[in-house]
């Protein structure tokens, strides 16, 4: 593969490399991926066993080769190692990265963040709402998992669409506690002798949140450890583009039956409609467009105060000249502006219609404007 | 101080000592302490203002002088500080500690333990009922804190009343995530001007759950940060004994009065009665001690089965000699044992009385114990 830095290759753009993770990662270009999601292989804390001690996936997990790390510091190189790639990798004006992990390697990954000069933005919760329990009476049954998102240094921008999250949890403001229950079902795929294909494969809902809160429409989303697909999967659902790198042929196969089966959705959400801000509309663009003529007669909150357009400013008023804020201010006897938008009225068939009402439509039809 | 190793010292027990951690921890011997809960002082990753990422304790913590580390490596420094020495004055066979942080910090604190051979057993999440809204809407509400809890080596034993906690938490088993408000109303402690004294105040619940569930009646619990003093409150409250070591005057002095009110309860949660095993009670027991006389008649199952006392065994029945339980078992019709406390019964004032009530009797009388 040739580096062009800055553009991430059209060739390698929704698909699935097969090969390590680190190696993979050095043969892309600088600067042109718009997220990282990762999954990284724990450090198993449990020496001689390969049971994993989250309970989760212990029936699973033997034999699977990509959790061997046998040691801390063996686990603390591999993790530096492909966080630094991640870094170069990642766009330096706008990008972000997250990470999930248990207790076995969360702390470690974190560190290692800090160290690489990523900036934290949330550490975030997987609240399972069906644990697997422990039966053993051990300890605390772990319910959670954790999931650190940051962006690759202090001074580059990332992504967060605050009022379509706060939309899509009812109205309130989101926050770092996820409740989700683990994939089972229909969601959970199965190999061909119907058992589990992978011992960690996330929940449909949980990528759903970090692609929905944190990139837009077009974004290539990068998964270094891809297993069973679903980054890649939920990336094509929610029409961003992903590239994948996963060093285990089966599991990549399945992976791309999985994804090519995905139909693309655009709604609301998919589009972040709530945080798009509506482009600027000044009064006089309304006139100029024919919106309102000039000589017609504004309200002031459907009353009998009643001001003509100016064309000094906006509005003319008791021989005075004023801007429509300003104006509305006075006439509500503040010290400060009223949004004039909301206090001016025209009548159209003997009805009030707001200068809102009339921008929106205008942002409809002349700039195709239809968000919130 | 003398330092006479293995032994805490008396004269330190349940007072709070006014200084640095680091230094204080220096003169404690080795191997004296049943546990450590720390709430150390965060790394701000905010550079140049000293407000909480959290949210939470935002107002209270300007010009506090303990949240000044102004570089990661500085605070890896005295992390390592003070968690090497916090190892060393743990007990060697039976002991743990507690550390709660924030996203800033806590990354850093669980990597350092690894580093230093603590071993994790959980991490707990404090999921607040109660979070501080994200006014800014830049990212998801910062809803917890998480508990790193881990033993000083990965052959120290530790504690965990599990069945209490079973108990505490109406039946199920306790999970790593514990929902919990932030410390308001009347338990947060204000200081003479009516504002609160302490920016971090950990919530009293939140501390019954770490003690109840790992120490028991009497042990010796140290906090190298004592804060606001809702350990050692806690402490006396559940009967335990605490060290603190504060290094504002004014806080340590809040933290004595607020221990001084403190009443200690006794209760089956802070003896962790489920917890303990029952003394092992033999039949012969029953008999030397004339809770069962020699000639009484044994029912299995309150039916006409009946079997006699064996001088060679337990019971003889149809001229055999068997031990209740294997009996139990034949007569079941099972190639496995009964629970031959249960299975058998003898007559008292014409009704049935289940050995193991005779049981529970004699270990109640004869031994003193009257637990689950």
């Amino acid at each position: 593969m040739k580096k062009n830095n800055n553009v991430f290759p059209k060739d390698l753009t929704n698909t699935i490399h097969l090969g390590d993770a680190i190696d993979t990662l050095k043969t892309l270009p600088d600067n042109s991926v718009d997220m990282i999601f990762a999954d990284p292989p724990y450090n198993m804390q449990i020496e001689g066993t390969l049971k994993r001690t989250d309970g989760t996936n212990f029936d699973g997990i033997e034999g699977n080769k990509w959790d061997e790390f046998d040691s801390l510091q063996h686990y603390r190189e591999f993790t530096y190692a492909w966080l630094k790639e991640a870094k170069r990798v990642l766009k330096k004006d706008v990008s972000s990265l997250w990470v999930i992990g248990s207790f076995q390697n969360i702390y470690v990954v974190g560190s290692i963040l800090q160290d690489l000069g990523y900036w934290l933005i949330n550490d975030i919760v997987w609240s399972k709402t069906n644990p697997t329990p422990n039966f053993m009476g051990t300890k605390f049954t772990n319910r959670q998992e954790t999931l650190l998102w940051a962006t690759p240094a202090k001074n580059t921008k990332y992504k967060f669409n605050y009022k379509t999250m706060k939309a899509l949890n009812g109205g309130k403001q989101m926050t770092s506690v996820w409740d989700i229950p683990v994939s089972s079902g229909r969601e959970r795929i199965k190999d061909d002798n119907g058992n589990k294909l992978h011992p960690t494969q996330k929940p449909e809902k949980l990528l759903y949140n970090v692609i929905v809160s944190s990139s837009s429409e077009g974004d290539l989303i990068l998964d270094p450890f891809m297993g069973s697909g679903t980054t890649g999967a939920m990336a094509k659902r929610l029409g961003r583009n992903f590239f994948g790198i996963e060093r285990d042929e089966h599991y990549r196969d399945f992976a791309l039956k999985r994804i090519s089966s995905e139909i693309t959705i655009q709604d609301d959400f998919t589009k972040a409609t709530f945080d798009i801000k509506p482009p600027r509309v000044r009064f006089w663009d309304l006139i100029e467009a024919n919106y309102i003529s000039k000589d017609e007669l504004i309200y002031f909150k459907k009353s009998d105060k009643v001001a003509k357009i100016s064309t000094k400013k906006e509005l003319e008023f008791d021989g005075e000249h004023y801007g429509i804020s300003k104006l509305g201010g006075i006439l509500e006897g503040k010290s400060t502006n009223a949004n004039g938008w909301i206090v001016w009225f025209v009548k159209r068939d003997n009805k009030y219609v707001s200068l809102d009402e009339i921008r929106r439509k205008y942002r409809q039809k002349e700039l195709g404007f239809y968000g919130k």
